[in-house]
């Protein structure tokens, strides 16, 4: 049998610019590392992009929506219903995500795996409806193998959509209420801790909640053992449609050339099971926030990414990133217009 | 006598505006609190200018330069002459401010307020020469009672300025050579703790000079003692022009009803100074970012200021405000055009 297309090789790393770039950020008026964070980045950018004075202009957002079956354990504190309603406001400009994308000159690809809002036919929405939402994980698969290679294959036929327009920074978004509970089942699996340390109040439940949704999770981790060793069935048994589509993202991404942008605390575990099946996919990655969301803290850890922006963001769909694009661009125009020493005719600090 | 100006009055809070903007974030499709800090800084935003929908479009940037004389005791990485220099970079385009203000479309004001440089004649600048820097504080009054109500003066000349072309947000930065061992000194003497809490690297010295410089500051809080229980006398003693301009700056804004964005630790520090002279005026304060320098973390909770970047910044001339820009901006936008819940016909979660 081939090889499965999220096993295939990522792009790697241009090293010489990556050294061009830490030489020109040495010569640039200022002292040497007083841009902080952001020098990192435009060299991380700079080796990735294989140029060394990178851009980030050009930014896809590709939104995943879908529901989920554990809902009916009374994880969430809205409604199904809203998965459905938001994709609307999706597309209707009203959404944080619809605002960001407009202010940010983004193109926005709004993909809707399966809600349970039937017969749902939205211009400027891509309706694959792979089932009317996940199965319940609490009682058994949350997915099919099928419907797991067709969510994993939505997510890179959106990065191959922005490969098509020449993106140079996809940010993958998510919808779909009850999604931090499979959030949290997830990498509890793939950490191997209770979920009590991976599980917060989601879009607003009160603690008594919180407790509950641990309590759901770690029965569903009971009935799961034994199929939870590989990252592939514990993101088909535990996950929903819409993470599954931003590990397919995250890993088409890397193979592809396109820098990820990671959003808050699902599209982090997202990435956390990419980086399991394909440990390259990894540098290829940009952590946009630290969230509100318990457990977005610990999971970041795990990938040893530190996050631009820490603002106690719990809203998805994207918005985290979005709000740290306008960082990614300065550093891009910090390192690719600031005068060097010789340049401007300033004295270098004596060495 | 009269009262001086920077103990007038401040504009005061629209607290009718101020609680529309927090009954629309209710209101907005998305879990409430889910923008986290985003949403207090668009509240805060709408009281300040009196409208439910406020804006940060119009952007001014002040720099004010000036040499110290205590750079003769050897507190510094650089040699001094490289604040006038640096302000032939900051007219001629390539410094990080210079690029910062082109991509956000900000004015950039230029105002050189006495540099160790003689004859300095830049276009684009205002040369205000009050002095060939400071005197050295080590020894002596960092400047005359003349000198510091000039200096606080130009601070206040330069947001009239920013009024008359009815700017929604001002940046002070600053550029001067020995600047935070001025800035070290005026927090110690403020907070009553000794310099080593509050002194840092600054542009790049080693741990050796890191103590030398606290030394330094020690002696000189000893030699001024007695003068130090008056915040004006304490910078006019301590401080630098350019810092003594951005408390001016920082008052007026106040003043003029004209939101006041702080940068780094010399900034905080000013902002320091212009709350202790005149209190209302912190409530027109955004803080930018928590810096690199150690100090500012101190400086800003002794302002309870929660700053929205932590990018290890440390370069000045209002840098790292300037990149807090885009999320003050995208703040607004999504205050101002996220659809409402029952605009977009999306379900609130249940009471």
């Amino acid at each position: 049998m081939s090889t499965p297309w999220w096993l295939q090789p990522c792009q790697s790393v241009d090293l010489q610019q990556t050294a061009a770039a830490v030489a020109r950020q040495q010569q640039l008026t200022k002292p040497a590392g007083s841009l902080g964070q952001l020098e990192a980045l435009a060299v991380q950018l700079a080796g990735l992009q294989g140029c060394l004075k990178p851009r980030a202009d050009k930014l896809w957002i590709a939104i995943f929506a879908g529901d989920h079956g554990v809902v009916a354990e009374g994880v969430s504190a809205y409604p199904q219903a809203v998965t459905g309603q938001m994709l609307h406001n999706f597309v209707n400009g009203g959404a944080a995500i619809s605002v960001l994308a407009r202010q940010l000159g983004a193109q926005l690809d709004v993909v809707d795996l399966g809600t349970v809002t039937p017969m749902l036919n939205l211009a400027g929405v891509r309706h694959l409806q792979l089932g009317a939402g996940t199965a319940n994980f609490a009682h058994g698969p949350a997915m099919s193998d099928g419907q797991g290679l067709k969510a994993l294959q939505a997510g890179r036929d959106s990065v191959l959509r922005a490969r098509e327009v020449n993106s140079e920074l996809f940010i993958g978004g998510e919808m779909g209420i009850g999604n931090t509970a499979s959030a949290s089942a997830v990498a509890s699996a793939l950490l191997d801790c209770p979920a009590s340390h991976l599980t917060g109040p989601g879009t607003g439940l009160d603690a008594a909640g919180v407790s509950h949704k641990a309590r759901v999770i770690d029965r569903a981790l009971a009935f799961h053992e034994g199929y939870l060793d590989d990252p592939l069935q514990t993101l088909f048994r535990l996950g929903g449609f819409e993470i599954a589509a931003l590990v397919g993202a995250y890993v088409a991404c890397a193979q592809e050339g396109i820098v990820a942008l990671v959003d808050g605390f699902i599209c982090t575990v997202a990435a956390m099971v990419a980086v399991r099946l394909n440990p390259e996919c990894r540098q290829w990655m940009i952590f946009s926030h630290r969230g509100a969301e318990q457990g977005h803290r610990h999971v970041l850890e795990s990938l040893q990414a530190q996050p631009l922006l820490d603002l106690g963001l719990r809203l998805g769909e994207g918005s985290g990133a979005a709000l740290a694009v306008p960082l990614i661009r300065l550093a891009c125009d910090l390192h690719g217009q600031m005068a060097t020493f010789a340049e401007a005719a300033v004295a270098d600090r004596p060495a």
